[in-house]
């Protein structure tokens, strides 16, 4: 098969315009039937699969970067009479699990990315619902700051996924209903279980949308809304965007190569090795240097080549269970552009580079594979690079120095950027979750920014798991991931799932750690993808039967 | 197969002995191989299933009731160098899925009582772990304020669900762990990917237990410790205990009948009516009174029988999918004995009443079956009968009065059992939950205390979901349970454990609906219980088999 790319630009896009008008711009969904990833199923009533939704996250990520003017934008349907019939379900029934789990993964992550851009870039979404929103189109829109319905006596907004596909709402609808719009729990079951969804005042009054609006209206109020929104911004007018300029990506066999990334696979241990590079240029002195480095400004390429990554390796490599990180390079180049960065976060561009950063940081932190740190002489766990150390289930540190290697001992460096630049979907820094037991090691740990803390040291204060010194090193390693290998894959999952996000939860967090595993649970059942259930069905006039017990 | 039983008494106990000794419970685990559910396996090494936890639930419910006087219990095991192995894992591989589930739902909210005790009921636990306590032994322990390890050089906790079996620690154990414990997330990764756990001042520093002793200092150190726990409650030492006698329970074919209440399936339908009656005496005028009647004090009485209905639907109905809650008696009466519960909170009897009927309302809000509240003339849902109907995941009423029936229109009560006795999981009351997007909904309620709140006062105040009249109500309520019972019953599960806790999430909720749903998902996965999967093939010296694709 060939590797799904995650790679695009607006003149490539089948599925959806970009259009900019000013303050505003529309992004409007106009799906292609015949663009989608497989050629197995037409993508009706603007219906989507992976191909549509790996546009959307490609055009909310250039809307932040390229359009520093934009801020408001309005979500709507190209076609007449709907707005979008959700995922598309032939691609759901003939789907395996692992891909129908990623999708729902990868789509939740726009839906996030969607509103963490309302949230914190002032480039706040509206969904302008002209048509029937069913299951994931509604989820879509559930992702807006303001939902507005047209009022036709037919357009909808419906949740139909239990009724009619014995499954949930797959990315985050339930949550956002009950959590973020905090529909009333006996209103959300009927919702929920509702083929058919609601429509008109009825939709406002149970707080499923903000407003319907009289089709003769419809154009002159979301303008009107729009601009409400934008007037509460606090965007540039007069900035320029950057251009998100395409990544360098060299494949070649096991090998994926990028400027600042590399990724070794080896097929037989099911490891990938992701090695991050540190900047081989000093930061930039001043704003103005910054911006002119557009794409290739450090964290932001570096930030953009691991996203990238990680979404091959989710995708295209399922059966590569453990990422090993390795960095290289020097610390103090990566502590000089974390300290630019916060330094300058009241610049529009050095907050999407953070929250870019953050984001990329999360995929990772929701990316079902095992992943290790491995510290030793030569590697560079320092501010931003050490928030993978600070992802990893393991780290594993080498004390002291290899016999014939005259590099200094292994290090992490704290910086600025492990105190929160980053937080997890929980809310808190890796380090908070990590001391969450203990708050006085977070002090103890801060105390140390900018120095090289060496392998005992790092030990006794946690930022490791274990340090070994150099003639132990290579055993521990190599039982460690073969004993890991040995574990059951799905069990791992579900394990790391629990333990990564200890303390408080969020929408976010609710959304990957509890609604996702009850759709992992339904999607194998055979109520839902059995030979009589309801996803192989649909659609063939024959109706589904049911195992009727209750589990 | 014989209908498994919630009832049983310290007499006839085979697993567990309570050894009073003043302020000091000693709950020893002695578990009979021989005694399990089911002949099919041999309940070795003190590994426990169902009817182990039936005992420890009995114990723990009874040590509250019928010891005021107890004020530390210590669980301990009754045999030579193990301490507990945890559930048993021949019966796992054996039993059905919805068995596993079931088993882990109530083995957790054994653990929970067992928290609630040291919370709320000041008669704390403490875990002396003589011997190795693995999987489910471990979880059991977690459960305790405060967990001793004997230090003999052999005795460890371990949580080698992941390395061994395939799956999760099912009941609470990673939660208990990151949350409860707060163990730092690598730890926690490591301990719950070794087999052989972790043991000594190791264990102690990870926090995975309080203190290791030495085995020469083993009675005298649990008994100081044990010491201190008491000195700290607030429990009489005068008082005397209530004895929680046998339920009054009359089988007969498809109906069940308790004083206070009744359940009547309808097979063909997958529907049980469960009606539950309000006192038919008044609320005792003394507190002195209130004791006389021991179990029999209508709130105590009245949730025991709600307590095994509902154990009995889920373990022995599996295919009654539909609970259709109604209620009978006196309004007044109930909120009488509801306010006299209220009054009196700093009496330690009543202080277990509350707490124990809000452990009730909990196994219900966690039961996976759909629950409807159908609100109609001669129905009494008042105070704490209320909160069934906002137990509810939807609620029906009946406006006005049926042609022929000279009974008042049906009417909703509030009381202060409705606003604060019986919080959910997640640390609200249900009508704070239900409220959660609209506060001021829970003024106007309050405001309404003791009032007769007929249908569409009701459906305005937002207490119910939908009211009808007498002409549309047989129609209305026949389509929706319809409706309903074709839908997938693990749609249905996932789709109401996700709705009934929007708001906060806390250690419970964390567990059931995180944890639990991880769990769930495993335990149908092939790599845990397809023919080559590692609980199918444990024990018999074959390697299991495991699909390597990460999902």
């Amino acid at each position: 098969m060939t590797p799904i790319d995650f790679q695009t630009e607006p003149a490539r896009y089948r599925h959806w315009r970009i259009e900019c008008d000013g303050q505003i711009a529309f992004l409007v969904m106009d799906v292609d039937p015949a663009g989608g990833i497989s050629p197995d199923y037409e993508l009706k009533l603007n219906s989507y699969d992976l191909a549509v939704d790996i546009e959307l996250n490609d055009a909310v990520q250039r809307l932040r970067f390229e359009h520093p003017e934009v801020r408001a934008v309005v979500i709507k349907s190209g076609k007449e009479n709907v707005f979008c019939a959700g995922a598309n379900i032939r691609m759901l029934g003939k789907a395996t699990h692992g891909h129908k789990v990623n999708f729902c993964k990868f789509t939740n992550e726009t839906r996030l990315a969607i509103e963490d851009a309302s949230e914190n870039s002032k480039q706040s979404y509206l969904c302008a619902v002209n048509g029937s929103a069913a299951g994931g189109g509604y989820e879509l829109a559930l992702a807006a700051d303001r939902i507005l319905l047209v009022d036709d006596r037919r357009s909808a907004v419906s949740l139909p996924e239990t009724p009619l596909l014995a499954v949930l709402p797959g990315t985050g609808g339930i949550t956002r209903v009950t959590d973020k719009r905090k529909v009333r729990r006996d209103h959300a079951d009927f919702f929920c279980s509702t083929e058919e969804g609601l429509r008109g005042q009825k939709a406002v009054e149970w707080r499923l949308v903000d407003e319907v609006v009289a089709k003769s209206k419809w154009d002159e109020v979301i303008k009107a809304r729009a601009m409400e929104i934008a007037a509460r911004s606090d965007r540039p007018s007069d900035a320029k965007g950057i251009k998100l300029l395409p990544l360098e990506r060299k494949i070649s066999g096991d090998t994926i190569t990028y400027p600042h990334v590399r990724i070794e696979i080896e097929r037989e241990r099911g490891i990938a090795t992701v090695t991050a590079r540190a900047p081989t240029r000093a930061a930039p002195l001043t704003l103005e240097a910054a911006h002119a480095l557009g794409s290739f400004f450090w964290p932001l390429a570096v930030a953009r080549e691991l996203e990238d990554a990680t979404l091959h390796l989710r995708f295209n490599e399922p059966a590569v269970g453990l990422l090993i990180f390795r960095t290289e390079g020097e610390a103090q180049a990566v502590l000089d552009h974390d300290a630019f960065l916060a330094r300058n976060q009241n610049d529009w561009l050095m907050r999407e580079v953070r929250h870019y950063v953050k984001r990329v940081l999360k995929r990772i932190d929701v990316t079902a594979r095992s992943f290790v740190s491995l510290v030793e002489p030569g590697t560079c766990f320092a501010g931003t690079l050490a928030e993978l150390l600070f992802a990893s289930d393991r780290s594993l540190m080498l004390i002291g120095r290899r016999e014939g290697d005259n590099r200094p001992p292994a290090a992490v460096m704290l910086g600025e950027a492990n105190f929160g630049l980053y937080p997890m979907g929980n809310g808190l820094t890796r380090l908070q979750t990590r001391f969450l037991g203990e708050p006085k090691s977070l002090d103890r740990a801060k105390a140390k920014v900018g120095a090289a803390v060496e392998g005992k040291e790092a030990l006794e204060l946690g930022l490791i798991t274990f340090a070994y010194e150099s003639f132990d090193w290579d055993d521990e390693i190599r039982v460690m991931l073969e004993e890991r290998a040995s574990y059951s894959p799905d069990a791992l999952t579900a394990m790391e799932a629990n333990i990564r996000f200890a303390g408080p939860e969020t929408m976010e967090t609710k959304i990957f750690g509890r609604l996702s595993a009850w759709q992992n649970w339904i999607f194998q059942r055979p109520n839902a993808i059995g030979a009589h259930g309801a996803l192989k069905v649909y659609g063939s006039g024959v109706k589904p039967t049911f195992d009727r017990e209750r589990v």
